[in-house]
């Protein structure tokens, strides 16, 4: 099993596995195979030869760890790779040794190997994203008419709804995963250029082979080499990016919510998770905390992966050398808070008593807009925004509620309403158009969800 | 004129103006005379309220300097300026004070205002990269058959075409200024939310009054206010992250292939661009310095972002507030970048007897791969590498052709027809499919690129 | 006067004035002028040619617009404004414009323009530095007894004191600006090295004149040039990073303690200072979030900084370029952000009630670990553990305070001293060595101030 | 072994050790067994348990998959592992079991073994850096006079030395070896501030504890813990940054001049170092490709940390837990960037055949400036400038040498000495105070580096 003590938090779980070194070298040798079995078929290099090849392209064959020092000394793991393969085939058939790799080059091996990755994290991340958005929308729904504060700046402001806060998370969630979908489209693509992006030494027949392996690994045929157009890669590394800033809000909010003096959300608890010891009341935003972690180390990793993209001429010096730890560290992460995420919304306990008991503790001057905007009507606005800041100055010096205070005064006596005045502070009343909102995003997060559903069944 | 002296090389130029505080502020203000003229034809405000904030929604008469300092106080430009234009209505019609801005938050004027900004400098950047395109396409189309050095890790390697470098650049610039658009689509929205997102001070009038203050703005109207989900935005940034790679890959090459020891292209120089006053032989790659500039700073700009996306609840503290000098400076800098890159690539000078000089002055070596595969048919690959290997050897030490020291050799002399050891050498027969590649990359190019020319001739 | 409505929030204030066009302009004067004076007490230039350069070298001659317009095609301010003061030189003394900058070449213009700069930024930033110290100094030494909660994964934990607090954040500040201290000090130094870093122009006299001219700008004199290294300001830029992280973790935790919910501390209002109209009870944390700003924002520009030292040879292409914004950046973000803080705690309002408060509505569970101490010497720790998570569970299922469900239980009963458990919730007897922590914070806070507070008078 | 294949030109050596599970897990169980020792030391404990505890803390009691899959669950790997180091005494003496950690928390352990393994880093680093140092010392000795072209903006200029160039890049690298070392001081100490930073669990014992844990380990001992206050990590994190980039900047130069068309310097071969099987000319630069590779990721890693310093309270949510990757990745890219360095330079062959001939491919216009000032002296800098111009041009287009071009013109034939002009292109003659220069920069990084030599003796 792969294990990294030091990143725990930052890599463990499947696709921990998927970037281990036997995956990576597995895919190494996967295009390998294809290219031999795509030149057998084109009578380029003997079927014998492939059979060979392929025979011997078997991760259990080498050692990473000889790989990854050779790596080192060579500037990159495709040419010890190639190397090893060469005198593992060898040893069974000499004369098929002289057909690895024929016309490739180490770069394509690696970036292929790469694309191949890429497209096993795909299902794996999108899962745990469905996973995801199906509890975000269960918790939309459930909660359409739960009322609570909105906080802006970190205050206490008027009132929301749970459904409305979640149906957001859901939406940004659903955003960001049909750009990871284009991302991972743009980046799912074989590399075949050969030593200098040309395939010159396949003569005239450098298209047929490539789309021959392309078709081989399952992986869209470019319109040429990209070896030092990174631009693909990019658009991936970003929908990542913009990916983990959407969890990364959604857990800061629960990650809020949760606090001890506020109480109106829970992750769940239970095997161990999040718990302390000594304080059984402590739950602690362990998948918040994972995910916030991914949304601090993410962005600047997204920043390295577009430095690097100033690649030179047909190879580039430090930036192509750079992206695999980068790529890496940002899948990994970002599939990681995805799963955490996913995990929260599944297990999240909501206090609607506690969201109301919020709402209540401020006296009801978060309501002081309605007072103003009801008075304004009849005082106008200058004269009803005076009435207000005098009302709400004694609400909270004296700590008494907003309408008392209000419905003490003259002028509020005179133009509102009893019945407004009895109702001022009710939340529901002053919801505006949150339930239209929070239907208009899940519907467009339903729609095409179910589309991108779709789209999985049928890869 | 906006100046910034400290950041001539970053901002100046049209888009500069675009974010000088008057364009600023004239957006901002365009936001509250729209919501006004929205709100009159909804008959929520007196039509005579609407006229006199039309009226005064002017940026020649505020002072940006105040507002900029009170903006500061209040923790952003949106207060200040809605309280400015309050004091700027109330002098002419104090009746029509009242309804500045009815129903709308700062964020609310902030976050349009940006996006009507934005607005404007979508057809700046993407002149300017129609421009490049079209000069790119030129010269991939001119010098299709012009050979040159491929380079990798900045060592010559076998031959490849100027023409299928620029179609590598165009092609690379292509895709991203579609992501470009794409970003752009996603960020033109209208943000309209109220004190919490909820418009709970119109009642139920929420969303036909955001619907109409969209239509008047031209802007699209989202499923909800976005005000603490950032992602469209940082899918533009991250779209101009990515051009901007590509621009610095392009730059990076250009300037590399101008260097004195190399000499095979050159900016144009004239209007003391690039010059020196005391070396009239030196052409400084100037617009490439400018777009290395911008690909150095403009990734980090992104990873800002991306962090800053951790808002919190309905308005956050410390992302939000962050946004607008990221925005701006990666608006900006991917901007002078792509025009910079314009007028070097129209004004690019190719020189092609230097590009062959640079492959003759290798002696013949970058054709050992060739030669290999020629002997290796017959000899197999083995025997040829080992041939080979001692061949080249030769050649660099006694700085002779490698097709003489290849001809002097029994086995090659035996094996390889005698024509085909002629034309070794030859770098028009070892270019591969380097043609079909640049076809189809000039292919995806122009057809997508006609697409949007089309789509611009709409807006 | 330098406005900047679009980033307001970053650059206001005095630094924003020392960055703007004409204290740049002046600074790249200044070190023409004291070129020219230490050439003619050299004797390297005619007395009466300094004289005419140093009467020109004012900024009010000179047009940014033009500057920066010319700069973008020239690749640097630096040569068009040499050949603008050249001409002013000429108008009024033909002969004296021959020696506009004699052996000297545009980078050192620039180079040394913005180590003039950064001298007079340096005592704005440390005196706000200084403010911000003082003011926390109060508080820690007023608060040292005054109990809170802590906060760990924003969960309450055992008590702190607010004393302690304050002391943490100070000493972090004061280890910080020690840094920024030693990072103005490597990069107040003089550049200059003429075309390629030798002062060949100059022949032998190279050393003499460049002491003079540092004498003359009263800059530091550094080995050699450093045109292509730049470690020395990414040094200064490092420890503007580091201590805007520290000003962020402050910012960020009072702006946690300023929620409605928790409540414990206030910035200061007034003057339109985080106010709002509608919400008098509302005081938005704006300084915190200035500064939460400027911690989103600065360490991307430090990741820019650092990447852009990859310049080649004596000269970069692009990472040269880039630096001037992301200097002006970084300074004017960390010294608003300092002053920001300084702002927000000289006028922070504690309310200690309120600490206690929180406290008491844990119900005591926070002392759990307490008691389980306390009974783990009599019991074994692993007995006590088992009644402490029973305990605390009840507690908190209950809503019961801890030390009565406690005291119901048997074993609790018999081996807790009677007192023991009475005190058990008394946060002032489980406090640990917060006490000595907070003095030790303060003596080693206190003793290096002072020293720099002297080091200020020197200067 | 610790292998990594995805990150093996990012992490392979003898830091992939260091922070390998076992190493970690180590350093882990080192913290544990010196806070036993300690705390029986002072009788806090009984010494029987401290000598179970010490015994139990040994890696390979301890699985290291398992724990990191906990450590998900719990939010850091020091819960888990403190469970299990728990059941592991329990086994072997249960009564010992309950002093396991006696008054420290989880991120006690894990920020102490963090120090820890910086301890062990430390001189890895500093052993890499010094023989680098010594090999740049020994090329800017042995190559003191040895000309070459100096390169602008990557374009020919005035000529300077290889012995100043390696001069520059020994100072720049000493520089910043200088900041490390600072930064290892500021974080080789302890954590140690139980649950909440008071260590309120010891009582008064508090201090005598950690002073006597820090004994043990050989670490500091702070002023206060500092579990929240992430400065000294930091400023080891920036050193790093700021050493990669000059390590950047010497890879950066050095894979330029072993550009084919440069060939003034060439990393050493060998050992399948850099070769390529089909192209025995070529040596790719593969030690400059891993340094800029670090270069390239080293400084967002930075960024990361920086932001990550924002932490809430007495220990933040995602902060915290994004630390530890990033340091290990910033710890080991510089380290193997460190080693490259030192590889390269050991290795590097100096082609001054070459460096000359590449002097003399410019025709001598590189020598313009030169010849402007001796006639300047003449005829005025105004008419100087003039002829040069003219002749410069003249000799890129007739491709002669420029002082034949001089020498035919009549205002230069009258005012230059013949003998000037025979020597006008002689680069010896040209070089300015270069030597001091070079001497200057060898005495600085001379002196302060014996000392560090002496220090590194000392540890």
């Amino acid at each position: 099993m792969a294990v990294r003590l030091m990143e725990s938090l930052a890599t463990t779980g499947p696709l921990a596995e998927l970037f281990s070194d036997g995956s990576i070298l597995q895919a190494m040798l996967d295009f390998e195979a294809a290219l031999a079995r795509a030149e057998s078929r084109l009578n380029i290099i003997p079927k014998q030869a492939a059979e060979a090849i392929v025979a011997a392209a078997v991760a259990a064959n080498f050692d990473a760890a000889v790989l990854a020092q050779d790596a080192l000394r060579a500037g990159t793991p495709g040419i010890p790779l190639v190397k090893a393969l060469t005198e593992h085939v060898h040893k069974k058939d000499p004369a098929a040794a002289g057909f690895v790799p024929w016309g490739a080059t180490s770069q394509d091996v690696c970036d292929t190997a790469l694309a191949l990755l890429l497209k096993k994290a795909q299902p794996i991340l999108e899962s745990d994203l469905g996973r995801l958005q199906d509890a975000l929308r269960r918790l939309a729904v459930q909660h359409r008419q739960t009322v609570m504060l909105s906080r802006t700046l970190l205050q206490a402001a008027p009132p929301t709804t749970f459904g409305l806060k979640a149906a957001g998370w859901l939406a940004a969630i659903h955003r960001s995963q049909k750009r990871l979908h284009v991302g991972f489209q743009e980046s799912l693509v074989l590399q075949f250029g050969g030593a200098s992006g040309t395939l010159a030494a396949l003569g005239e027949q450098g298209l047929a082979v490539g789309k021959a392996v392309a078709e081989e690994l399952k992986l869209a045929y470019p319109d040429a080499p990209w070896h030092a157009h990174r631009d693909r890669l990019a658009a991936l590394v970003c929908a990542c990016g913009i990916l983990t800033g959407g969890l990364g809000k959604m857990a800061r909010d629960i990650s809020l919510l949760m606090q001890s003096e506020v109480g109106e959300v829970a992750e769940a608890g239970g095997q161990s998770r999040g718990g302390s010891s000594t304080m059984p009341h402590k739950r602690n935003p362990i998948g918040c905390a994972v995910t916030l972690a991914a949304a601090n180390r993410v962005p600047a990793l997204v920043s390295s992966f577009l430095s690097s993209m100033v690649q030179e001429h047909e190879r580039g010096v430090g930036g192509w050398q750079a992206e695999w730890p980068i790529i890496s560290g940002v899948i990994q992460s970002t599939g990681l808070a995805a799963a955490s995420m996913a995990e929260v919304a599944e297990g999240l306990t909501v206090d609607k008593l506690r969201m109301r008991a919020n709402i209540e503790a401020t006296q009801g001057v978060i309501f002081a807009e309605r007072a103003m905007m009801l008075l304004g009507e009849k005082l106008g606005r200058d004269v009803a925004h005076k009435i207000l800041e005098e009302a709400t100055r004694k609400s909270v010096e004296q700590k008494r509620r907003l309408r008392e205070v209000v419905g003490e005064m003259k002028e509020a006596r005179e133009h509102l309403d009893p019945a407004a005045l009895r109702e001022l502070e009710t939340p529901e009343q002053y919801l505006g158009v949150a339930d239209e909102f929070q239907k208009r995003l899940l519907a467009s997060a339903e729609q095409r969800s179910s589309n991108s559903v779709r789209d999985r069944g049928k890869e």
